[in-house]
């Protein structure tokens, strides 16, 4: 199915769901988009781990849903004679599936559900646990849809109308069963009127805020803006920041945040500038056994994804709006010296530049 | 020539240059770098200006030189019968070649002193005019290769052996005629064995960090990694960044300095990370009319170069090493709050995390 050529909406979609059978989880395919809007069916366990490690379903909460149907639907396949074989199985799935993506907690916290569950009926058929684990799946996602929903509320009490605000990556619909976490409080002001601005960043290398967050937000009639990730300082300083709204996918216990690459420049970013920066965080996000950030391992990527382009593809929604500065303004307040072929000008620059342009003459 | 199949060296070509017969401006097409290496000829006033606009000769430093060397080209080609006829000519292409782009101030630099040479010429024929043009420009060049060598010197004795490097888009060979500005000093250190780390920001969205000095670098043995340019943090907080070199296309009187976009993210970011932010600027981009910062004119460009790939070709040099963490981690000390379902965590975040945590359970 085309997008463009089929009008299709993106918001129609689910971004994780069911098939009719039960025998499937379906995705949209977030790596053909925006040009193709196309779901794929999961069926083995093969095929779930690679669609978490290629990205085809990503953001933290998603990949928790996806992980959890999954783990029914493989269940649902079983043909282990007894109990015994049947848990085992499940816990081979579920630490399979686990290893796809090391940073994002959902992941392991939504297996760990189902592993929980498959353990205290462990007694139980196969079918009967099966007929759990669905209980339990179907609660993790119906939980995902209600929690992003009061995210969104909350985080629109921190907003007011025509607010600017900027996000980084894709913590929306796509990341999410509905609403997104940071863009929760985004769809409920334009529901209500709010006329918020919004910045989405490309986000490098994979582009998910260009071809996941930009999209998704047009779609909805959203303003959104697109900028490369080293515009954020040009669009703060232009005043038209208000707040900054990212996603997570793990909260250490004492609040360091690990969220997509790029989320800490933004941060720092919009500190120097007084801009506050909330992370939207269902509580399944936040890791009490994680002490700090530095207790959190960082997933690496293949270099490819920064060298190769995205499939080769147009990586924006036809017609986004764009902010394309080809230069920004360092303050001197910034700059610990400059180099001339004459000596280094220093703080006052008033002085030192102006004697350093005499000795040019 | 391919740069593959005849090992040709990046290093091994002039930036902009004359040809032989001084009838024609050639660079080196750098919106063909890293796949191919290309020389061309710029013969018209049209030539001219589409290089500069398009970038395939960027960079202030080149861009000023090119022009130089257009003007002194174009004067040669003249039909004008008498000196004042001459002198109009030179204007219209001093002002057409100057609007090119506004931004970096090398560029009306070089012309205003190839008008101010005509002007002081201005009864001779236009034969001994040239030949006054041919010697300005040539002077221009010339002294451009000097003035990098001494900023290169000057930026040797702020670092030290081993030293970690971060730098943004291409202030080097590439965007000079000679050794860059911002790599001069990697580059002296290079000869004397300094063993610098050179992170280079791929720099969206037309990609000189990835293209250009990613490569050049690498073409001349230093050890560089090309990083996405939200990746700047990440490096940093790793401690693997010393000291944050770049160039500037114009100082303002105050200080304030426009460079390519993205480089006042770095100097945020690397405030935060207490990172020394050095600009290697000829004294030819201080401009004594411009107050500051706010008084620079800022070029948009195409909103295409963000929502387009760079040609649909491979963006970086075969086999540079690549930096590629899926995430980072924002401290929490810049996080200004974390919304949930339950409510907003503010810090301290090891209570209020705990209090939300506790009423999910």
């Amino acid at each position: 199915m085309n997008q463009q050529t089929e009008n299709k909406n993106i918001m129609d979609y689910d971004t994780v769901r069911l098939d009719e059978e039960e025998s499937a989880v379906v995705i949209l395919d977030q790596t053909k988009l925006p040009g193709t809007i196309e779901e794929i069916s999961l069926r083995t366990a093969e095929e779930l781990y690679e669609a978490i490690y290629l990205l085809k379903v990503r953001g933290a909460p998603a990949i928790g849903v996806a992980a959890a149907l999954g783990i029914y639907v493989l269940a649902k396949q079983t043909k282990a004679p007894d109990s015994d074989t049947f848990y085992r199985e499940l816990v081979k799935n579920k630490e399979y599936l686990e290893s796809a993506r090391p940073t994002a907690v959902n992941l392991s916290w939504a297996l760990n559900r189902m592993q929980s569950v498959a353990l205290s009926h462990r007694g139980e058929t196969p079918a009967a646990v099966t007929a759990h684990l669905r209980e339990e799946a179907i609660a993790i996602w119906q939980e995902d849809i209600r929690v992003c929903k009061k995210i969104g509320e909350y985080g629109l009490t921190l907003l007011k109308p025509g607010d600017g605000i900027l996000t980084h990556c894709n913590a929306g619909q796509l990341a999410t069963s509905r609403y997104g976490t940071a863009t929760a409080p985004i769809y409920l002001g334009q529901e209500r009127g709010y006329g918020f601005r919004v910045f989405a960043d490309e986000t490098r290398p994979l582009l998910q805020g260009a071809r996941l967050t930009a999209y998704e937000l047009k779609a909805s009639g959203v303003d959104v803006t697109l900028i490369c990730d080293n515009m954020s300082a040009s669009v703060m300083k232009n005043g038209w920041v208000d707040a900054v709204f990212v996603g997570c996918d793990r909260v250490a216990a004492n609040g360091d945040t690990a969220n997509k690459i790029g989320t800490s420049v933004v941060a720092a970013v919009a500190k120097y500038y007084g801009i506050p920066v909330y992370v939207c965080a269902p509580t399944s996000t936040i890791d009490p056994d994680t002490p700090d950030g530095d207790a959190i391992r960082i997933e690496q990527r293949p270099a490819e994804e920064v060298t190769e382009m995205w499939y080769r593809r147009r990586m924006a929604p036809d017609d986004v709006k764009v902010y394309n500065p080809a230069f920004d303004v360092t303050d001197h307040g910034l700059i610990a010296g400059i180099v001339t072929e004459y000596g280094i000008a220093r703080e006052p620059y008033e002085i030192s530049l102006a004697k350093l342009k005499g000795m040019a003459e």
